[in-house]
This record gives structure tokens, C-alpha cells and sequence, in this order.
């Protein structure tokens, strides 16, 4: 079976990069690791065993020349995860595009850069077509539960007037890096200082209000996006840090598509240590209406690397261009213990 | 706009046809309903006013001559709901497919055919590819509530072990023909009569566990199917029957997928007068694990509809063959109220 392995190169390898290597060679059935990409001089050179701390060497050395490596090895598609922002990998993508080889990126920005980027999607989707390759941004969120799920609840209905989607993340569960990212831990004052400095929130929200938006064909007049502290009312202690009473726990943050005067799309995120009702909700206002849960949520630092990895399939087998998760098939598991079986390794 | 409306047939027009076209005349600005198919005397000769008791006629004459009607029309889709049953509506197909013509139906062992009827799967498959159209089975279940919505928990999962499906459906809230379908108010012998003659039960559910196994890539090994009446433990009273204590309220239907002796799929379908607590639930055992639940459950009379419906611009955009909802991209709603407003009609 080894001709029908997808051939695939890890472009960046942050934590979120050394997860999908690690889920990529636990399905070394389906998926052959054949490169890596990562300009940090304390990886550059390694085997990426050496990073993943691995017992032996699996003959991938990390490469800081994204063209060279392209070149020598020829993927079907690059897994990049690299930065949230699209103006800052524009240029990683265009390398792939222009080598003939197809990515799927958990770049937030890229799930839906028609209205932030409208000229370097543009240039994406053009290269894109001209190279005979599909692009394609997506992840837990944006890239599903605030927005692909949302579309998913609405193919039952027959007319839809609003949707709201509430995401509840207990932050206490995630790893320290977004519990720091929420701002747990934080005065209300200093909080309020780093997102005025920006450097606070979730990326993507208006990203999945777009989406879904143009999933519908609904034409928003406007976006009110708003982000508030949530204050702890009591200790909190998870395994990386203690939050006192009064101090911030995490984000509230939300983002409202107005058609005229009517809020027609309401996504409302909450990602605090000690979150209480963890859960992913899709509510219709409909015909019928819906009421969907996800209990418990989804727990995204696994989800985004699933969502990464079981989207392979289907940009592989996508036409050409840009692409969004509403122009893909249903995402499912790829890759499972089941699967292995079918093909009898 | 009216150049960029989609040309539609309806084929069949019992109570789902009757509700399809309703659905679409409440989309006039997207959606043109030139011709109407059905061999009821009762219904050929009349315009479709007539049937579905509108005010004035709408100038679509319903013919018994599906041929004529495809050639006179030139519609970009068809759609069809005229039998649960792929080999006694398979002509029907054909005849839509060599004239060019797009088509989404309703018939649930289209849903998934190509284990029941590998033969003619095979033979539509080559015909709508020859003609270069698309061939979609679909619906609310099978065609969602029990597999797409059940792929699509999936997807946010690195790893699957067991997929569990409950729907639960209190058949005292749908119409008459549905609750003597489930077998309400029969005595358990009537029912255990009426199913050894073939006449009770849900019609799709294994096609359900094969669509599902197959978009993982699952190789089942069997599929064990069982149906047993559930016998009301109080009298219950729907608007149009009242089922005693201890006669029968409706199905307990179930198909169980197996990989050597593990149960990987395990599909639970109850309908039922009286049901309590009615839902979709799908439950992934997997990394991370999902608790997916649709509280209420999906009101399946207009979620049919609007599966049909809101499958056509899938169809219209997908590339030909015979499909299958997992080969086409996430359902959502077509032609709503704010859909409308960005036409601006």
C-alpha cells in the first residue's frame, strides 16, 4: 500500500506542529512524513525525532529552505502551521501553491480572508487555480465549531431568522500558553492595557461570522466585535497557575452580524480558567428550529490538529483554489485504528 | 435575477413532493418550479394550485409523462420523492439522467445503494457521469440526523473507536401516516405479523451504517438489524389516534455495524407515540470524545424537505456521478428570508 500514502510536509513546528506530526505518524499507514519546515535555529538540522523526543530518528531533518524542500521531496500537501495571521505567511503559501503542492494551514486568518485580504485572496486563489493545487485555512475555531457546525445545523431547516453559537472553554484544561493567552492571572487593568495593545482575544471570530454569512448568501450591513475580561469570583487553581478572586480568568468574546437593525448572527466565546457547563452550542431560530450541543465541548487542543489532519483527504480531492470549510465535504475522522485494519498493516 | 433562478421538477406528488414545492414557491426569487411529474389520476391534468389548494393557478400543469416534461422544460435539477424503493424508481432516474438532468431524491435506499443494489449503483453511476450530471440520495434520515451529522462529530476527532447514535421520535407529533407506519395501536401479534410480512419499520437505517462505515473507511464485517415493537406502559392520546396501554406505540429499530466482535456502529432509532425526551444524539468514543445532542430532536416532516431543498445547489455544483451526502459539501439552508434580502427581491 505504500504508493497510495499521502506524502506530506509539516510546515512549522510549534506545538501544534509537533501535534500533528505525532498524529500524522501514529496513521504512518495512510500518511508518509517526508519533510519538516522551521526556521527556529534551535530545530533547524534536527531530526524530528530530536524535538518530538521520539527514541529513534525517523529520517526527517528539519529545513529552514521551505522551496529546497519542496523541491527534493515533492509532497501532495503541506500541513502548515505556522503564525494566525495571513499577511505574515502569505508568502509560505504562495511557495507551495507555485511548487504545485496543496495546503491545508491553521492560519485563523485564512478560514475566511475574502473581506480582511480581499487582494491577497485574490492572488491565492488565482495561483492557486493556475498550479492546480486547493488551499485551504481551518481548525477547530474557526474552521468548525463556530461556524461549519452552525451551517451543518441549519441544512434541516427550511427557512432560518438567527443563529447563535455559544462556545464555553474551560481554560483550567488547556495547556499554559492559552491559559496565559486568555489573560488568566491578569489585573483588570492590565488586561484592559494588552487589548488595547491588541495582543488579546480570540483570532478568527469574524472570520466565522463571514463564513457562515456567506454560507447562507446572507449579506451583513456590519460586525460589532467586543472583548471583556471575565473576573474569577473565586480561587482558581489549575495545574499551571493559581487566579485569586478578582482577577481575570479568561475572555469574553463576541462577534454580531447585523442585517439592518436585526442581529441575525450572534457567536459568543468564553474561554476562562474554571468555566463552568464547558460546551459547544448551536441555536436556530428556525423552521424547525435547532437546538444543538456539543457536552463538554470540544476539546480544542486535540481538535485542531484532528481537524487539520482529517481535512487532508479532502483538499487533496478538492478542485482548484481558495477554499473555506463550507465548500469541502462533511470533515470526518481520518485515518483510525479501523481504518488500519481495512488496509491490513 | 430571473436568469439566475435554478429550473426545477418536481417528481412525485405526495404529501413530501406537495411540501417540496411548497418550500420552493416560498423561495420564488431563487428557485422556478417549471414542471411537475406524477401518474395520479387524480392529480394529472390539474395545475399545481389545484393540489396544493393555493389561490390562483401558478401555471404548472402536473404530467404523467416524465420524458415529455424533461424535454418541453430543460430543468438544471429534479427533485424526487416517489418511493422509498431504488429498484422500482431506478427508470426514473435513468430517464432523468440521459436527459441531462441533475437530480436529488428522496428515496432512502439511494442514500446509500452500493450494497443493496451494486448493479444498478454501478449503471447510474456510468450514466449520470456520461451525461455529466450529479445523482444525490438524501433526507433527514437516512441523509443526516443518523450519518452526515454523525461523520461530521467525527471530525474533530484524531482517533474513533465507537460511534453510537440515538433518535428518539415522539411519532404523536408527526402526521397520521407516520404513526401507522411505526405500527401505533396495533396489538404486539398484529405488529410481529405486519413485520414478518416486510410491512413495518424504518426503510434505510443499515444504508445509514454503511454510508458511515464507508466515509471512515471502516470494513465492516456484518451488520445485525433488529425490530421490536414498543409496547405502551399508559394510554396515549395524539391528535389523530389513542394508543391504549399495552398495544403498541411505534418501532424500536436498530442496526448494529461489527468489526470482528466489536460493535464500532451502533444506530438506536425509536419512534414512537409518547416518546420521552426526544433527540439526536450522537456519541463518538474517540480522541477527543464527542457528546453531540440535538435536544428536541430533529422534526423530520420539514427536515426532509428542507434536506431536499437545501441539497440542490450541493448537487448543482458537484461533479458528476453518483453521490452520497458525504461527498458533498456541509448542508445548509437555501433561499431564507435574509437570503432574499441580498437578492433584493
Amino acid at each position: 500500500m505504500a504508493s497510495h500514502k499521502i506524502r506530506v510536509i509539516q510546515f512549522g513546528l510549534g506545538p501544534i506542529g509537533q501535534s500533528c506530526i505525532r498524529t500524522m505518524l501514529s496513521k504512518d499507514f495512510a500518511i508518509d512524513l517526508v519533510g519538516a519546515i522551521d526556521i527556529d535555529p534551535d530545530k533547524v538540522g534536527h531530526d524530528v525525532s530530536d524535538i518530538l523526543g521520539l527514541e529513534k530518528p525517523i529520517g526527517v531533518v528539519i529545513s529552514p529552505d521551505a522551496a529546497k524542500t519542496l523541491a527534493d521531496t515533492r509532497p501532495d500537501i503541506v500541513v502548515h502551521t505556522t503564525t494566525s495571521f495571513l499577511d505574515r505567511m502569505y508568502d509560505q503559501l504562495m511557495l507551495c501553491a507555485r511548487a504545485g503542492v496543496n495546503v491545508i494551514s491553521s492560519t485563523e486568518e485564512l478560514s475566511y480572508p475574502f473581506d480582511r485580504y480581499p487582494e491577497l485572496a485574490r492572488e491565492l486563489d488565482a495561483v492557486a487555480r493556475e498550479n492546480v493545487v486547493s488551499i485551504l485555512g481551518t481548525g477547530v475555531n474557526p474552521g468548525y465549531a463556530m461556524d461549519a457546525l452552525a451551517l451543518m445545523a441549519t441544512g434541516v431547516c427550511t427557512e432560518v431568522f438567527k443563529i447563535e453559537v455559544n462556545r464555553v472553554v474551560d481554560a483550567g484544561l488547556r495547556r499554559l500558553p492559552l491559559q496565559l493567552k486568555v489573560g488568566a492571572r491578569l489585573s483588570v487593568d492590565e488586561f484592559n492595557e494588552k487589548k488595547a495593545a491588541g495582543t488579546l482575544g480570540h483570532i478568527g471570530l469574524v472570520e466565522s461570522v463571514r463564513l457562515v454569512a456567506d454560507g447562507l448568501g446572507w449579506p451583513l450591513d456590519r460586525i460589532d466585535e467586543q472583548l471583556e475580561p471575565v473576573v474569577s469570583d473565586r480561587q482558581v487553581v489549575t495545574p499551571y497557575l493559581t487566579v485569586e478572586e478578582g482577577q481575570v480568568a479568561g475572555i469574553h468574546h463576541s462577534a454580531k452580524g447585523y442585517i439592518g437593525d436585526n442581529c441575525v448572527l450572534d457567536l459568543d466565546l468564553k474561554m476562562y480558567v474554571g468555566a463552568e457547563e464547558p460546551r459547544d452550542a448551536v441555536l436556530v431560530t428556525g423552521d424547525p428550529p435547532m437546538d444543538l450541543v456539543v457536552r463538554g465541548g470540544i476539546f480544542g487542543d486535540t481538535a485542531t490538529v484532528a481537524t487539520l489532519i482529517n481535512g487532508i483527504p479532502s483538499v487533496l480531492n478538492a478542485t482548484p483554489g481558495l477554499k473555506t470549510v463550507k465548500d469541502v465535504p462533511v470533515l470526518r475522522a481520518f485515518g483510525t485504528k479501523w481504518m488500519r485494519e481495512a488496509v491490513g498493516v
